[in-house]
């Protein structure tokens, strides 16, 4: 299955990075594609240029990774751009977001009415931008139907490997954290960072 | 102070990114670049295909990051290498290694006879790329003069917090994992991969 990364300029680096990196470790599962609406060098907001094939080359039914980055805060009101995400999303078998790429998500409809998180920090912001979604301030990651959302950055990484988890089973996941030796989250209704979004 | 990432083929996506999320967050301070043995794209085992400037171009006095990955396994071989990034590390104020990126650096002798850490899974592998390095299995990272090194994959998170707050201070650190909703293991001492070493 097509693991499909989309970029623009100004995302952030570690709302793909993570994801990218666990996926990473299951090659005869997944096999990760980065694109942008036009193709060719995205730039990160921190300055990471990466090359990228157009939206138009992405295949039917796989999985779709939009992540977050100040980036998002123009694409938002990019209605040519907002289209094509919907129709991407639309066309995957699931769709993660990472941070602020929730907004990206929410403004296509396709989030109204399900439960879905973001960044905590941005989380006035986020909303706005979709207000019949049913956002979710305590939540380090959220399903609903094939939708897969995350709070900030690094929660990223915890939901990809909860992500793993629900599809492949609790022990690839785990065999995943010995490799990247990292210290799982496993508890997607257990944020530390909620507080943030409360005191907004 | 520039921030100067080396890439190479079949570098680790997160062994990269961690680090440059958290230095992307003090942007007044670190300009971060990218770099590789003759420049140009480089592919890492994710087939993230990422720009880069020769070697030649990385300027003096900087911070020095070095990733790990399976491109090491033969890159500890290659002499013409291994010279270029003893000499870049030389001139470098710090220089911080993230899983088996350790064993470039210990092949440089640069690390001889200083405490150092890498991957627990490859724990051996590296030891044998530096026999005269005082090897660490319990720590998640080490801090030995310039020179900082960090355990495998999401540890060069835990080890770029610990240099920001080395450099900047705690509170620095701390308002950076509330920007990356990152739950930071502060204690370089308390790795909880570090069994993977011992059972070796």
């Amino acid at each position: 299955m097509d693991f499909n990364v989309i970029l623009f300029d100004d995302f952030e680096v570690l709302d793909v990075f993570g994801p990218v990196e666990v996926m990473g470790k299951l090659p005869k599962h997944y096999d990760i594609k980065y694109y942008s609406q036009n193709g060719g060098l995205v730039t990160s907001k921190q300055d990471t240029r990466i090359d990228t094939l157009p939206f138009s080359r992405i295949s039917h039914g796989g999985v779709l990774l939009i992540p977050g980055g100040m980036g998002t805060r123009t694409l938002v009101n990019d209605a040519r751009f907002i289209n094509e995400i919907r129709s991407i999303a639309e066309d995957s078998e699931y769709v993660l977001t990472v941070c602020t790429g929730s907004a990206l998500l929410a403004k296509t409809g396709l989030l109204d009415y399900r439960n879905a998180t973001t960044n905590k920090m941005a989380f006035n912001w986020v909303e706005s931008n979709g207000a019949n979604v049913k956002w979710d301030r305590d939540a380090r990651w959220v399903v609903d139907g094939k939708y897969y959302t995350s709070a900030g950055v690094s929660a990223g990484l915890d939901m990809s490997l909860g992500f793993v988890a629900d599809i492949h089973g609790l022990d690839v996941a785990m065999k995943i954290t010995d490799y990247i030796e990292y210290d799982w989250n496993k508890n997607k209704r257990d944020d530390k960072f909620s507080h943030l979004a409360k005191s907004l």
